[in-house]
Parts: structure tokens; C-alpha cells; sequence
């Protein structure tokens, strides 16, 4: 397997390890490689040995319906996807200036975005540990820029402190001092002689000190140290006046009652953790990168009413809606990626235990919306490159576009991005209506300039998306437990990927692994046949 | 002022406060405006009215110097620039493959960087509130790119652990579970009955629960939900095996013994908040910018060696170094930015007070050293995108380049930033005992790929750089009282900028804001003359 005039590379080392004992010796190996930790890919899938011949029909030009058709293609099998929509990458989707968007109830938006602005009403933002999809974005020419998730100087808006907001920085160095001084008051006060020996409790309160920049009397005051963390009255400046004004902290209570460590824990999320990335041009460039790849296998307008296994393979009847021509595809297989609120709809002889897996698990919804500016007052004003400011309200946040800093003209920030009940109150109104909301909700962070410089705006929601009709699977531990190995396992001839047959759910990588698991147990039941 | 027809901007308000109430008034609206504590930066100089055919000499063609010229010539002066070098920029610098630097000492280095690849010696990262700054990298074209300074998964090195680096993630989770843990302990032990009420009492044990990913207990222990801050065993995948498995928290000890509350306070610092710049294409395209607008100003190649003034004017000796001619130049005024310890040196009539403010101050060393290496192996093999791996060795860190990620070829990393006794030490080397300092210590991160991969290198020790000998200006307490005012202030016909003459010591910012208010202040000057 690897030339033995040299030393094997990890990823020789790995697959050689990976061919002779399966995918749990692989694990083991990677682990005392000391970096599995940060992920589950192992390399794209190895598919040797596909019968000649062999068919395979993949529902769904989404990123896992296209990755499957990718991969099994270059393994040997002949493979075509059937997609509903007119276009490749699914939820993988950016809205630009010229586009039209026609959502259930009616609704259709037809974006008036200034050239290179865009909104992404799905995917936005991509974990440094995706790495099965940063994998094949650098393989299908994606480029990437960083996401800017954390920023120290966004806002954070709640009830606190009558509903001004105030900066994250701010907030987050109050929370630090005061939880430090009071640590530093327990130990003190003997709370912790049970718990830490007296060597750790000195460590403790030095780590304290310095963490929390409480002064000499270890209190958190109103000094230059600690204005270091929240930000000064006046900053430091060069000349006559250039000596720093430090600021004031704010009352604990009123920290308390931002609930400012909701954002601090937020940021420490695994999902969140800094560097993230996205696509240059909007994340829908990844889903075009994928078409590209797969082209000449998708049948577009293709909408799916039944799926019928039997001995010898699969029958998908569906509906060219271009035509409205009735039309059947057959193969030996079938992989699976629609959405599951859509297939539940779709008439087969899945297995019982399937159709009720596929039944069981809701979709989550939620909504975005891209509020087009004259000008990035959010830079030139208050400072803010990127990032996120947060609020209690429906909208949850606006974030600020991560890419042309500085730049003079028209930029598209995101002016909602909701979940849970906003999003169901949200869904509910008109396109009008959400931008209103957007902007009257949006207003807290810039009231002097949301309104005044706002152009135009589009927005997605996703319990009104004909093709989903939800965002995202959402499991929960009992729906785990009764039917996620259902879900996954091969029925037969056909089995599903997707994020919602992953524990990733809600995210292109997710969908990703689900797809190379898929396929490769596929590949070996094909074998076996 | 403003045109009455139309709403006056901020900016234009700002402006006719300034006219009309100085600085003072101006700085006082701003804080009511709510936005001045971002920085001092209240636009470019006013420096209307000047004196036909007045003249000034610009020492230096750093930022500080190069932005006097600019901003003197647009008001009407008649402007001259001397540096010592044969290119405009000063500290903002980047070596490229090509170069040539010799260090004084006498040692010459052949820099041997691929294409795109650079060193940047001085300045490397821009902080978002470093206004005046952003202001004229956006008058004069530079594009800026995000520098990624917090980086979760970067390491973490030192005797903790037995030498063996952590993710910054999982100790700064440990640290914070731990904290909120033994602090939710104190609540219950009632050590801060007298100090909280009842109510901010359970809502500071929420937020230590929510926090710190507290368990159902409120302890901090191994379960999927401490994981999603720590990082998992295996994280959570796609299909059969997409299950998370939980890590385990290190032992308190270990993380007070890390020391990692060192860099969780470093990345809550005022400068190093996110979100941060830099130009692409390395820092050295500021100084290149800044000088194509003063181009036709600048004599370059000019030793100083006197600097006199009388009543009428200022007289600067200086040696052509190409052609070891002596020279002199004459103005009616000065605006002096060479650094303090090379100032020190030159022989001049300036006040006595400040030539004791000029020796007064210390210069700070540092040693920077590039790497370049055959492949990024921090982002292939260990999925850091940027960002910095932290040492209590003398390099101090590794930072990982902040542009073209994912790419193949040589990349060129920071291998070395080093301070203090470890600068000094590493200064005292060769350039080639400094790269083999890099490689053995940078190795605890990267043990299988850093000599491996390593290709070349390039260092500059500050203290032997010939037209600085030091690194940046570094006062205290007592230099900032008894001379920084002295330091700053009008010497009859000479006033002095820079970094040196700012409290944003170290900073373009302060070398900028410094050059704004000593030509405002020459100019008030010149005025009254």
C-alpha cells in the first residue's frame, strides 16, 4: 500500500490502518495520533471495487445528494440525481440583487441588492473543524475568508440598564471582575479551605487578580486596569491631551441583569469557537461549486411522488414541473437526502420502522433577514467590523457583513436572524411586514441611523420554503434513542443522508459525513449483493 | 458652516463644535454623542490659514513624519521630509523574498521567501479602534484583511501538563467550569450573604451554571455539555457512529499550573480586542501608501547629524550616505520624529528639559522571526487557521499567517515574538542561532512537521536595527510625570512626534494621533508668529 522507500505519510498511515481494521481501529489510531478530537472525517471515502455497471439514484442536488453522486461516480457507479428545485445546493443558498424568491403562501421578493451584496437565508458561517467540508470546498475551488464571530466591541441589548445596549466588552469585563472579586472574598472568607489546598488557593487568587484586573486590595474598580478590559472614557491618545480617562464599571446587579454570560458562553461553543469562515460571494458559492462537479448527472425540475423498492432495485416516479410530464427513473440503489417533513409526504414502501423515523423528528424554523444600507454606519460610526450585536427581541441579532471593510456604498447586514417563537411570529407576516419589524427591532443598536440609511431587504423564512417547509432537523434525546439508528441504517435498497442523518444537525457538514457514511455502507451492502 | 437646507452629519456637527469650542467642547459632545470613548481621532487636522510660503523640515519618513508632510502640504506649508533610509515607512515594514537587511553588527541577511509570503518586523495587527489609522489606510488605498487574533484552538505551552501543549479552548473551559463551580460552592456556604442579596444570589447561580456549563449538580464535570466548550473525544459526526463521546476536564491543578488565565486576560485587552486588521500583502503596504503621497517631499538616504534653531528658523545638518556629501536643509519650523535613542545622539540646541525628557525614556527590544515552511501544517494537520500558539519559552508564541488558508505551497509563520530577557538573548544570536532557537522551541507545538517542513527564515532584533536601536518607547509612571509634557511641547521651533510622543506607545495610532496634535499645535504656533 505505501511505497516503503519512504516514510508513509499520516493520511497513507491512516488509510492503510483504515483498509486493515475498519473504521473503529482507524479511530483508535487516530486518537493516539493525538488529533482525532477535532473531527470525524477521515479523508473522502474509499469506494474501491463498484461493480460495472452498477446504478445508483440520488434524490436531492443538495450538498449531500451531490456529494454521494460525486463520490460514487469516481468510484465506478452511474449515477444520477433527481432535484426538485431548478438550481444545485439546496439550502446552500445565497439571495443576490436580480434573484427571485416565491415562498409558500404566495409571497414572492424579487431582490434589489446593489452588486456583491447578498444575503444568506441558510448556511453562513463554517466551523474550522468542519473539515470534511472545508475538504471539498479547497478541492472544488471554493475561496474563503474568516467570519468574524466574536467582536469584543458589537452590543448586547436586553432590559438592563433601560434598554440601552451596551458593548459586549464592556458587559463581559464586569461579569469577569466581579465574579473574580467574589471568588477572591469567598476564599477569603475560608468558603474553599475544604475544597483547595492552600497552595491552589494562592494560584486561584492570583489567577483572579490578573484575570478579574482586580486592583491592589483585589476589588474591581474604576482604574485604567480594568478599563483595559471594558474600554475607557477617553482611550489612550498621542500629544498634550493623550493621557487615558478610565470609565466606570457598571453595578453588578445590572450585569446580572444584562445575562451577558448567555453571550459569553456563546462564544465558547464549540460550533462558534473562532476561526470560522465563509465562501467569497456568499455561502451559495459552495453549492455552485458542487453543481459544477456533478452537472451532467441532475435532472432539475424534478419533483419527486414516489419512491418503490423490490428485489432488484428502486422506482422513483416524479413529476418534470417544467413540463408537467410524468416520468420514472430506476437503479439498483437509492440515496435518499430530501428533507424529512417532504418525504414524509412522498408516497414508497419504506419500511414501517423507517417511515415512522422519518415521521418522528420536526424541523426547526427560523428566519433571516438582509437589510440593504447606504452606507456601513456600523463602521464609520460606532466602530463595529463584523460580528454580531444581540438582543432579547424577535430578531435575536443583526450581524454585520464580514467582508469589503471600509468600503464606501451600499452593504447588506443581516437584520434578523430568529428562532423558536420569533421565528413563527415572523413567518407569519408579509415580506413587508418582517422588514418593518427588522427595522424597528434593529433600531435599538443605531436608532440615529437604521431607518434614515436603510435601502431595501429580502427575506427567507423557512417554514414557508416550498422545497423544506422547515430549516432543520431537530432532534432531541428521546427521538435519538428510538429512531436515529433506524434512520441512518440501509433499508434495503435505499438509504438516507442529510444533516437531519447526522449529529450535526443544522450544518453542512453534518450533512457532509451523514453522506459519506451513507455512501460507504452503501457501497460495501452492494458488494455483499 | 452647514448648509442650513439640509440635517447637518455627525461629522459636520462635530466640525462646527470643534471651530467654534476648541477641543475641549468638541471632545464633550462627542461623549454625549455617545461614541467618543472609541478613540481620540475627531478627523483630519483643521490646519486652515496658513502663512504663504511657510516652511517646515519633517525628520523621519515613518507614519508620524510622512502624515505631518501630507497634512502641512494640503494646508499650504511648503514641506521637505529627511530620512535616514532608503524607503518611506520607518517601523512599518515587511521583508519579502529578495531583500536584503543588514542588522547592525554587521550580519546581512538574503531574505528567501516565496512570492507572497513576507516577515513583518514592526507592526503586524491593527486593532478596530485605531481610527486615524483605518481613516488614511482608506484615504490612501490600502485594503485590509482581518487579522485573526483569538483563536480557540491554538495551543497553549508551558510546565504544566508535562510540557505538553493544550488547545487554548480546553483549559480556558476548565478554568471558567472550575471558577463558576468553587464560586456556586461559596454561595451555598453563604460567604456572600453580606455581600449579594438573596435575588442577585440565584441569578449569579445561574449565570455559574449557564457559564461555566455547570451539570444538573452545578459541578463541573465530564458530560457532553462541559465538551461543547472543552472540545470532545470524539465530536459529534454524521450516520451509524455520529454520537459525540465526552472529554475529560483536566485536573484543576493542572489548569492553575498553566497559567492560562494569562492569556484569557490578553485576549479581553483593549488592543488585542477583536476585531483586528491587516493590509494585504503584508503591513509594509501602509508605509508604502503613506509614502506615495508625500513621494516628491522626501529626500532619502539623509544621516542627520545637528539640528539648530535660532529666531528665524531651523537649520538641520545632514550626510548624503550615497554620496557622503554634507548637506544642510532650513525651515522655518521642525516637526522631529526620529526615535528617542537615535535623537539622543545627534547634536542639537534644543531645550535642556527636553533633552532630559529625550534621554529619559528606554527603548523596549523585540525579536521577531519569519519561518517559512513547505506546507501549512498547522491548518492541514492541526486545524488552526491563524491566530497564535502561546510559550513560556523565549520565542513567547507562534503566529500563524492570516491570508491565503487552505492553500498548498510555502507558507511563511512567526516563529519567534519575543520581549524582554528573552529578546535580548535571542539579539545577542546570530540570525542563524535565532532561526535554530525557533525551530527547537516552536517545536513543542508542531514536533512532527516543524523541522520537517522548515524551508528558511529571516529575523530582526530591534535592538540591532541600525536606524532605531530599540524597538519602541516604553515609559513609566514617574517618565510619564516628570517629562511626557515636556516631551510633547512646542521647543520654540521644533516639536517632536511619534509613537514616543503618544500613550499609545508602540502603536502606529499613537504616532499618528501624536503627528495630528503637534502640527495643530505648530500650526496654532506659526499662527501667532
Amino acid at each position: 500500500m505505501t511505497d516503503l522507500g519512504k516514510t508513509p505519510t499520516r493520511r497513507e498511515l491512516l488509510t492503510a490502518i483504515g483498509m486493515i481494521g475498519g473504521t473503529a481501529a482507524l479511530y483508535q489510531a487516530m486518537t493516539t495520533m493525538a488529533h482525532a478530537a477535532e473531527t470525524q472525517f477521515a479523508g473522502p471515502p474509499n469506494l474501491s471495487g463498484a461493480r460495472k455497471g452498477a446504478t445508483v439514484i440520488v434524490l436531492g442536488a443538495g450538498l449531500a445528494g451531490m456529494l454521494a453522486a460525486y463520490e460514487l461516480t469516481k468510484a465506478g457507479y452511474r449515477v444520477r440525481i433527481l432535484e426538485y428545485q431548478n438550481r444545485a445546493g439546496g439550502r446552500n443558498w445565497s439571495l443576490y440583487g436580480g434573484d427571485t424568491y416565491t415562498e409558500l403562501g404566495g409571497a414572492t421578493q424579487k431582490v434589489q441588492f446593489a452588486p456583491g451584496n447578498y444575503l444568506n437565508p441558510g448556511p453562513w458561517r463554517i466551523p474550522h473543524h468542519h473539515r470534511t467540508l472545508l475538504h471539498y470546498c479547497k478541492a472544488f475551488g471554493v475561496k474563503l475568508e474568516p467570519f468574524i464571530q466574536f467582536n469584543h466591541n458589537a452590543y448586547v441589548h436586553s432590559d438592563a440598564f433601560g434598554g440601552k445596549p451596551q458593548r459586549f466588552k464592556s458587559l463581559a469585563a464586569d461579569f469577569e471582575g466581579n465574579v473574580a472579586e467574589l471568588l477572591n472574598k469567598s476564599i477569603d472568607q475560608k468558603a474553599l479551605d475544604a475544597t483547595l489546598t492552600a497552595e491552589d488557593r494562592d494560584k486561584l487568587k492570583e489567577a483572579l487578580r490578573d484575570w478579574g484586573m482586580l486592583d491592589k486590595d483585589m476589588r474591581y474598580t474604576k482604574n485604567l486596569r480594568s478599563s483595559e478590559h471594558r474600554g475607557f472614557d477617553r482611550p489612550p491618545g498621542g500629544g498634550v491631551n493623550g493621557s487615558p480617562i478610565p470609565s466606570e464599571p457598571f453595578a453588578f446587579k445590572d450585569v446580572l441583569d444584562s445575562r451577558i454570560w448567555t453571550q459569553m458562553a456563546f462564544f465558547m461553543n464549540y460550533e462558534f469557537q473562532t476561526t470560522m469562515f465563509q465562501p467569497v460571494g456568499g455561502m451559495g458559492m459552495i453549492g455552485k461549486a458542487f453543481g459544477a462537479q456533478v452537472q451532467p448527472l441532475v435532472t432539475f425540475n424534478a419533483k419527486v411522488s414516489k419512491i418503490l423498492q423490490d428485489k432488484k432495485g428502486v422506482t422513483v416516479s416524479y413529476t418534470d414541473t417544467s413540463t408537467g410530464q410524468a416520468q420514472t427513473a430506476r437503479a439498483d440503489y437509492c440515496v435518499c437526502t430530501i428533507p424529512l417533513g417532504i418525504l414524509n409526504q412522498i408516497e414508497s414502501n419504506l419500511s414501517d420502522p423507517l417511515k415512522a423515523a422519518v415521521a418522528a423528528v420536526p424541523y426547526s424554523n427560523s428566519v433571516k433577514i438582509g437589510l440593504e444600507m447606504n452606507r456601513r454606519f456600523w463602521e464609520e460610526d460606532q466602530a463595529i467590523y463584523g460580528g454580531h450585536s444581540f438582543t432579547n427581541q424577535e430578531i435575536s441579532l443583526i450581524s454585520y457583513p464580514n467582508f469589503d471593510y471600509l468600503k464606501d456604498g451600499p452593504a447588506v447586514l443581516l437584520g434578523a436572524f430568529a428562532s423558536g417563537m420569533g421565528a413563527y411570529r415572523l413567518g407569519g407576516m408579509t415580506p413587508e411586514e418582517r422588514i418593518e419589524t427588522a427595522l424597528a427591532q434593529g433600531s435599538v443598536f443605531h436608532p440615529a441611523q437604521y431607518r434614515k440609511e436603510y435601502r431595501n431587504g429580502a427575506s427567507v423564512a423557512w417554514s414557508r420554503v416550498p422545497w423544506t417547509m422547515g430549516c432543520c432537523a431537530r432532534w432531541n434525546e428521546d427521538t435519538r434513542k428510538q429512531h436515529y439508528q433506524t434512520l441512518v441504517g440501509i433499508d434495503d435498497r435505499v438509504v438516507l443522508a442529510g444533516e437531519h442523518a447526522s449529529y450535526v444537525g443544522c450544518w453542512m457538514e453534518g450533512a457532509l459525513l451523514s453522506s459519506i457514511d451513507a455512501i460507504t455502507r452503501l457501497h460495501k451492502r452492494a458488494l455483499e449483493a
